[in-house]
Order: C-alpha cells, then structure tokens, then sequence
C-alpha cells in the first residue's frame, strides 16, 4: 500500500519534503571498472572489444561479424508478426511528423549599424545510439532515439546493443531498419560506449551517444563526456495523476501500475481533491495487481514509493506538481487544460480522461525519453535539437566595425585585456 | 614560435592528429576537497558558508552582510567610468535584441486521427550565475550569461561572486544591475555552488547553475549536477583563423594574440594556402607581443600551443576546421561566405577582415560563452534555450484513443509490459 498524504494536515510539509528528498537511484561504484574497460578499448581496439563480448555476452566475435548484417536484419523482420510490425510503423510516422515540427530556424539579419548577425543550425556529424540487451530492449526507445537524428539530418546514426549468447530482439532490428539507423553493431556495456567515443578499426567515433544503459554505460557514458556529447542519464520512471471526481479510479489505477511495472524504484503519485476517489484507486490497485504479469515489480514500486496526495482544492495541487517536477503528469480533471497551463515544470503532460500515459510511450508522436527525478526543473525531453547545433555568425564591415570599435575597445581595456583592444584598434588606426 | 605544419607533407595526418589529441586542461584533483565542502553546506548552511569565506577569501560576513545591499550597488555604480558604463550599455542592448530573437515558438495542432499534440516552453524558475573574483572577474561575462536567462523570462536570477578581502569589481556589480540579476552574494567557489544548489537560509535553491570558475567551482558543478542543471564545463579557449593572400598580417597576428592573452593553454592556429602569409604573420606576432602586456601569457600560448597550418587549396582546410571544430573561426578570405557555408563545427563564425573575434566577445550580440576543446562538434554556445525547457502535451478523445490504441496495446505487449497494455485495453473495453 502506498504512503498517504493529506495537504491539510500540519505534517504535511515535511511529509512531502521527505517524498521530495526520497533517494530512488541505487548508485552502484562501477567507476574503476568502466575506466579500465575504456582505457582497454583505447589501447587495443577491436581486439579489446571481441575479448569483453566473449567475457560479459558468452558471444564469440571476430572484426568480421562485429557488424550485424543486413541479411540478419531481414531474417529478424521476417520473424516478426505482421500487427507488431504495422504498430511499429505506425509509432514510427506519427513520431516523424512530431519531430519534423521541432526543426529550428536559421536567422541572419543586417542591423542598423551595418552588422550582419544571426545563427545557423546543423546536425551532428554522427551519433552512437545506445540500445539495452535482454528485457529492456525496447524497440520503441530505438525509435525514439533514431528517429529525432535523423529528422534532424545526421548523416550516420551507429546502433550499438549486446546480445548475450548470440540472442537478438528482432524487432529491435526491425526497428533500427525502419527508423533509418545506418549501422548496428552487436556490442553492449562500457566497451561499446568506448568503442563509439574512440573509434575501432571496425567502429568509428561519433560526436555524440545517446539512449539508455545499465550503470556500466551510465558510468562509461559520464566518463566519456567531453571527447563526445551525451544526453540526461536516465534515473527511474514516474507519473502523477492529478485527478478530480470525474475521473474513472479504475483507469487511473491502470496508469500507476503502467507506470510501476518497469521497475521496483519506479514512483507513481496521485493526487487528488477527493478522498473517495483516493480510497477508490487504492482499492483498483490492490485488485488489478492480483492479475497483473509483473505483480512483483509494480507491487514493489507501489508499496516503496507510491503516494496518494490529498489536497483541499485542485490549485493547490500545482505548486506541489511544480517541486516534484514529474516526468510524466496525466491530467484527468474536468478542467485539465486550464490547470495545465499553470504547471512550469513537468516533462511532459497528457490531458484528459483519454491520454494513458502508455500512449505517448509508443504512437503519440512526443517523445517517450523525459526528464526523471526531478530535472524536469532544468530539461527537457529528447527531441530534434540535442542531435543539431548552433554556430553563431557575425559579420561587421569598416562602417560597422567604426560604430562598434570603440565599445569593444573600452570594454577591453576595462577587463585588461589590452590585446583583445588592439585587435579592434589597429583596424581602425586607433 | 608556434608549429608549422604543412598538408602537403606526407607526415601531415599524423601531426595534425597530434594537434588534436593534445590536452590542455590542467586536471587538479580537488574532488576530495569539493566533495565535503558541499556536505558541510548542506549540513551547516549560512555557518558554512561565512567559515569559508573567512578561509579562502580572508572576509569576515554574517547572515546579513551575505548579500550585496542596493547602496552598494549604486556605489560601485559611481565609481565606473562614463565610457565604460555607456560601452557596457550598448553591449547590453545588442545582447539582448540578438537573443530575443531565439525565443522559441510553442506549438499545438490537433491532427487528422484527432490527436491533439504540441509542446511548450516555459522558462526555469531560477538560476544562479557564478561570477569569478579577481582577475578573471569579467563584467562581459556577468552580461552573456545574465541577459539571455531574462530574456528568456526566468523570474529569479541570483549571483554569486567571490570578494576576496572583500575587493569587488564596480564594473561586475554595474553589469549585473544592468543585466536585470535580481540579487548577489558575495562568496564563491565550491561553498557558493553548494549554496545554490541546496540552499541555505540566505540563498535560496536554484534550478540551474552558469557561468565559469576554477577547479573546485568546475568540480562543484559536476557534483551538484542532477540536483541541479549545469552548463558545459568551459576548458581553454581557442581560435582558429582561415586567410588567403588578401589578408592584412598585422590584423590577423592581433586577433591571435587576443587569443593567447586569456590563458597560456588558451589556443590560437592560422590556417592559410599562402606561405607569404604565414610567414608574415609570424613576424608580426613576434613584433606586436614586444608591447603586448600581457606578453608573458600570449607568447607561451603561442609558443606551447600556437601553430601554423599551411594548405594547398582553401577547400583544404574545411575538413580540417570540422575536425578541430574551433570555439571561434575568423575566415579572412575573398569568398569568406562561401566557405563559412561548408563549415559544419563551430562555436561561432567571423566573417571578413572587419570582423575581429574581440568584437563578438563584448558588443556583437552572439554569446561569447561557446562551446571549447572541440565541443562544438556536438554542442552550441549559450542561449536563450538553456534557460527554457520544452514540456510536451498530448490528449486523444475517446475517437482518437479508439484509433490509436490497438497499436500501443501490440506494441506493449510485445515489449512484455502488459500494463502498459492495459492501461490502454480498459479504456476502449478490450
């Protein structure tokens, strides 16, 4: 049973910091490995890759067969079943078309001094995509992850995913085919990461990775930032519910165990003006778990971090959404759209008795990689502009730099850095 | 003098390879240190925060001298120089008109299956500026990170700068008012960043931390990351000039120089396909870093870290650029446009011989803050963006969910996540 709160009781303050501070990452102290595996990786190549794949996969490789081949990825679509396939297909379009929306403009103006000024925005030269081996290989994830690169115009995405004992998702690769992915390679855990960041005789570097790991690639990821680009380090999943008594409990207690079936440290939160739909909900919970395939995790995730929330009027509920910053924020009011728009921080919001979260993880079209504990405060989810990049442009003539000159000159000097002064000065015979 | 190379030579591919992989950060290990400096900040707030002011910059405060008062602004105010204060005016104004132009759109459509779908900015609720003391303490600086964060509309914008012995810079407290910084407190380093990442009676908790620093203050924002957002870690500074026969030789030693006047490890290369050139600028440099105050610096940069790169053929040297993807690059070349169009990394672009990088560091309007080491490759200078996060908004009806549902259900059920499934199912009573 999860922990209850009520915002009219004296307690609640702390009670809810105590919720706010709750510690749901289990750190694992990897570092040194990952270090000795990248360093490894850099020193020996291929050859250091082929040996932890043989070590962590029980997989024997060679450079050769490093490489999935596009004969294997045929094999593996045909083995999917066709709905799964259309479904894919499906997810694929309505997430193209929701990235295509997020392309940024380039700008270039000529002011009234004479400077001609602006921005222009391109895509990486290349991005290594992450993709988990085992159960949390989702083929969605490969979607959301490619799919916005390529929208972008990144010329090559490079997949990396380990498959322990040989053993391939197929509809991973049918995927990574689908959303356009140019090469895929059967490695996994730091090495791969070290493989993308350096470079193999098999492998080229890219300038960015991204997609989720265990705590070895989390680590390897961390390690590696600054010889290349990284996204968020993803922490453990969430939702809040915010609900009035129009809302169906049944449905809601759908959502929350949606949300607690991927992981034990998993965090799903009501909140609500109505206590008869609190007790409601606790009691669809408590029913719909008995049936439920992964029972164990969600029940885990439920009883550890689930909360229900009762507040005196709908408003309040804002400033508390605010602080918790969740990932994802289903809204299932008879007002949602007019509570929405008071949220600021949220990573994402589905409005509506009609919007399971669990649609936007596959065929909405929003990306399903969000901000997690927390950093919905500071981020944003995955999207068309963490695979492009902005270069400012700036160009004076001697009429503009005349006009200009002088302020940088001041300001220069004012820094004391004479140097930076002159190269102004000495254009303008100052 | 600094390197030659030449990519006529078959010895170029592996000394330009070097020119790369060189390191040219200094890594201390202060983690240690940093490390319980934050715990004693978190533990002991305001307390804390006055012991090791009184340790590391030799200043007695109390809770309530913590922050810098009105008065003393306007004091600091009154002692800067008219020409200063009118430079920082109009370094302010351009800064701001050329990142309101960044500002992003929202966006809200209702599509054919009749999903409604969009996304929307909203602004972070704080964000504390790390301000360096001393010598690095630079006003331009206060202005780059300052001005985007307002123009992006974040209603809280706290400084922090250190006042060694209680010195300050009057022209750092004068940007800052200008800048619209809604408050500032007068200590620093790892202790500061602890402050605004966890609070403290007097400092309230940020959302985000910008701006530069030494070692503890780049080590402190790594660890506090997560807690809260940080921007790129800065690392030395560079340009990269690329000029033919038509450029002036004095002009382009200056900006080279204006370069190397930041940091001994700072790094300024010339790439051109006239050996004239090069050896003219060479002599120039030598020349002008006989006057140059801070001469000491500028010649062990150019010395240590300087090059000359020569090129058969203009076209050459893009390749070249991308690899080393400059923070700045001056092209001084008849057809500088042409060839700025094939660059794909770079921090930032200055066009023609008018253009001194000096006058994008103060009164351009482009951020000077830009990504370093190579980092443009995959990141972009600071803007308005970095002080906003996208929230993405989904809601299906009843119709649109009754269309899109049965492909979520495939799709989580072949993820093995029947929750997710069902959490669709009960809706469309499946």
């Amino acid at each position: 049973m999860a922990q209850r709160l009520d915002a009219r009781e004296t307690s609640f303050p702390q009670a809810f910091a105590d919720l706010l501070a709750a510690k749901r990452e289990i750190s694992e102290d990897v570092d040194q490995a990952v270090r000795s595996i990248i360093d490894d990786v850099i020193a020996r190549g291929d050859e250091a890759l082929i040996d932890y794949t043989r070590r962590f996969d029980a997989l024997e490789l060679t450079a050769e067969s490093l490489r999935v081949s596009d004969a294997e990825i045929d094999a593996a679509e045909a083995q999917c079943q066709r709905d799964t396939l259309d479904a894919l297909a499906l997810a694929k379009d309505r997430i193209e078309v929701y990235h295509r929306a997020q392309r940024p403009q380039d700008s270039m103006t000529t002011d009234s001094v004479g400077v001609t000024l602006g921005w222009r925005w391109t895509a990486l030269e290349s991005v290594g995509l992450y993709v988990p081996g085992g159960l949390a290989s989702y083929p969605s994830s490969v979607l959301m992850n490619a799919v916005p690169a390529k929208v972008a115009g990144v010329p090559r995405v490079t997949m990396v995913v380990p498959t322990p004992r040989g053993e391939t998702n197929p509809l991973v690769l049918a995927a990574a085919r689908l959303a356009g992915v140019d090469e895929i390679f059967r490695v996994g855990g730091a090495q791969a990461v070290a493989a993308l960041a350096y470079g193999t005789a098999s492998i080229r570097p890219v300038a960015k990775i991204t997609g989720p790991g265990n705590a070895y690639v989390a680590a390897a990821k961390r390690r590696v930032f600054g010889q290349v680009g990284i996204d968020m380090i993803a922490g453990p999943s969430e939702v809040l519910v915010l609900a009035d008594s129009s809302a169906n409990p049944d449905w809601i207690a759908a959502d929350l165990l949606a949300q607690a079936e991927h992981d034990p440290v998993a965090q799903s939160i009501l909140v609500t003006d109505d206590a008869g739909l609190a007790d409601a909900v606790e009691k669809a919970v408590e029913r719909q778990l008995q049936t439920l395939p992964k029972a164990e995790i969600a029940g885990a995730s439920w009883r550890d971090y689930g909360a229900i929330i009762l507040v005196e009027r709908l408003e309040d509920a804002i400033p508390l959404v605010d602080r918790l910053a969740p990932e994802h924020l289903e809204i299932e009011t008879d007002n949602a759209e007019e509570l929405a728009a008071k949220v600021r921080n949220a990573g994402s919001i589905f409005l509506g008795s009609h919007t399971p979260e669990a649609i936007g993880d596959y065929v909405g079209g929003p990306n399903h990689v969000l901000p997690t504990a927390r950093s919905a405060r500071f981020s944003s989810g995955l999207g068309v502009l963490d695979f492009m990049k902005r270069t400012s442009i700036l160009k004076c003539d001697a009429k503009a730099l005349r006009a200009l000159g002088p302020a940088a000159i001041a300001l220069g000097r004012s820094e004391g850095l004479e140097g930076h002064a002159r190269s102004v000065a000495i254009r303008l015979n100052l």
